[in-house]
């Protein structure tokens, strides 16, 4: 596919209507369709990589087509995106905690290591999961982290199963298979309505950036501009278990930013292949992917210091633990600044 | 006293002797015993405030005339400046405990009642001293940050305690009789050699320049300089009781910094009333003050952590508190690193 990088804030650009939009909703679909075809195909033979991939991918391409739904709405059949986009929600979230337990221990796992000042191990042994290898790998580490490491790799690891037959059931349920149905039908026809295949895409995918743009505006980006500011650290020994509403703004910045660079894509015809999004732009989305994981992971140790009966030692390293994932999430937002601020300045 | 400020690196400036180093020796000595007196007064009249001011200025200047003795050596009678040093070492160090413990548990309760996102309490509060008032405020606290706060108040109100009774005996034992009666003499008379009078005062004076620069060199600044290295909580959970090798170089040159400032000061003649270092050298010795405070109180906060028999969540908040206080560290490193880059970059 030929690919086109057309800037929408480019007043020279050419026009991008509806058609464009179909074709980039009909290749997401395809695209779901090959990843839930490589999934089942993987899944009977057990390949458990490929099978992480495939996962992935169906994820890539539900959330494409779900933003997609949202941003240009106004161009589609309204009753077809309200109960398509719910379903493509829950499918991604589903397929995505799996994952999600796995890295934060995985995250979790590295920092104990960091922390003790003990050689990384290799990042493979966690995520070919098991208890083993981590246990094997605790040997390096004091007391505390060790208990702390076999806390989380517990708790992590019950999370993380459960999850998985959770994505397993959904796969297998009716309910998916009525998304599946739908998206094969949108990977041929794409409901647009009557006036939406000549409907200028630019509006809708401007105020999706605009929407972006003020969300970021809100943001204490001076704060986060000044390195050290023990701004995400306020509040760790809150009693409040959701201590961190601070949080809440960089996570939607995180979603507006997704749904800019998916609008971006529609727009450029892009979004398989090479991405078309710019580099700084993926820079400040790693920036934010970092800042969520690291607030996780945050939570999830100060949820672990809450287990009954925990040995003082444990809770110790625990509490450091959060403390330092807390300070990567400062760290995060310090680099999300500094990428955001390049950006400002390089736009002409 | 008309104070010159003369760069001892500019060639242009005039050549200052030793007998301005007899000058400022004078001064400091007289400054000592105006300290002693002022504290033997306040020490029974009872007024606690102008005991630590006085306390302060007596290790100011014992400070200055031991570090005198070491960077101008060979200008003074070398028997006697071997015998002087080590006691106004002594007499610095004793002095200095109290003052410490205290600063110390200041830092850590309002480093608590930070991270627990209550306001901060008046300072004064807790160096007025006693258990009350910070029992008072840990109404604020939660379970765990309350009982880490108790812990560490008993542990460093003890340390506090004792630190005072030995510096009260020091006071009054015969070793200190005879630093005072040694000062008392140096108020009129220094024993320079008889070269020594005569001798230019710049060459030793660069020489201690030359050993602050080497050890300045010597330290990670490209590291430092980097935001959230996340190398001061490395080896944060190590077994090892002193774990923190990585900060002796940073405490080194603390006290290069102060030599380099003192011989400054003799060599303009100043020292007393209007401080006549540099507005960037002061900044430098600020942020290496931060680093050695910040490095102590996170080593409090750990060894309160091995207490027999505390509570989880008391072990919890420690562990909060200890990386907090290390990424103090990390982000007084950067200060210094800034300060220190600035300097070099505004340099002739």
């Amino acid at each position: 596919m030929a690919q086109q990088h057309l800037d929408p804030t480019e007043s020279t650009a050419g026009v991008v209507t509806g058609d464009a939009l179909a074709v980039y909703l009909r290749a997401q679909a395809t695209e779901f369709l090959r990843a839930l075809r490589m999934h089942r195909e993987t899944g009977t033979s057990g390949g458990a990589e490929e099978s992480v991939d495939a996962a992935r991918a169906l994820r890539r391409s539900a959330r494409r087509i779900s933003g997609s739904l949202h941003t240009f709405r106004p161009l589609l059949d309204a009753d077809w995106s309200e109960e398509m986009r719910p379903e493509l929600a829950w499918l991604s979230g589903t397929l995505g905690l799996e994952h999600a337990y796995e890295a934060r221990l995985e995250r979790l796992l590295l920092a104990l290591h960091r922390l003790s000042g003990s050689s990384p191990f290799p990042a493979q042994q966690v995520s070919a999961g098991g208890s083993a290898p981590a246990a094997q790998e605790r040997g390096n580490l004091t007391v505390g982290a060790a208990k702390a490491g076999a806390l989380l790799d517990r708790q992590l690891t019950l999370a993380r199963t459960r999850a998985h037959s959770t994505a397993l059931q959904a796969l297998g349920s009716s309910r998916f298979h009525a998304v599946a149905d739908k998206v094969a039908v949108l990977a041929s026809e794409v409901p647009l309505t009557t006036a939406g295949v000549s409907t200028d895409l630019r509006p809708p995918a401007g105020a999706a950036e605009e929407r972006l743009l003020d969300a970021i505006a809100a943001l204490p980006l001076i704060t986060a501009g000044h390195p050290y500011n023990a701004e995400a650290l306020v509040h760790g020994l809150s009693p409040d278990p959701a201590p961190h509403p601070q949080d809440g703004p960089w996570h939607q910045v995180r979603l507006l930013l997704r749904l800019h660079r998916y609008a971006r894509e529609a727009l450029s015809g892009g979004g398989l292949g090479t991405p078309s999004a710019d580099p700084r732009m993926l820079a400040a989305g790693r920036a934010l992917d970092r800042h969520r994981d690291a607030a996780e992971a945050a939570g999830a140790a100060a949820q672990a210091a809450r287990t009954p009966r925990i040995a003082p030692a444990t809770a110790y390293a625990l509490g450091v633990l959060h403390a330092d994932q807390r300070h990567e999430v400062e760290a995060a937002r310090f680099e999300f600044q500094q990428s955001w601020q390049r950006q400002t300045v390089g736009a002409p």
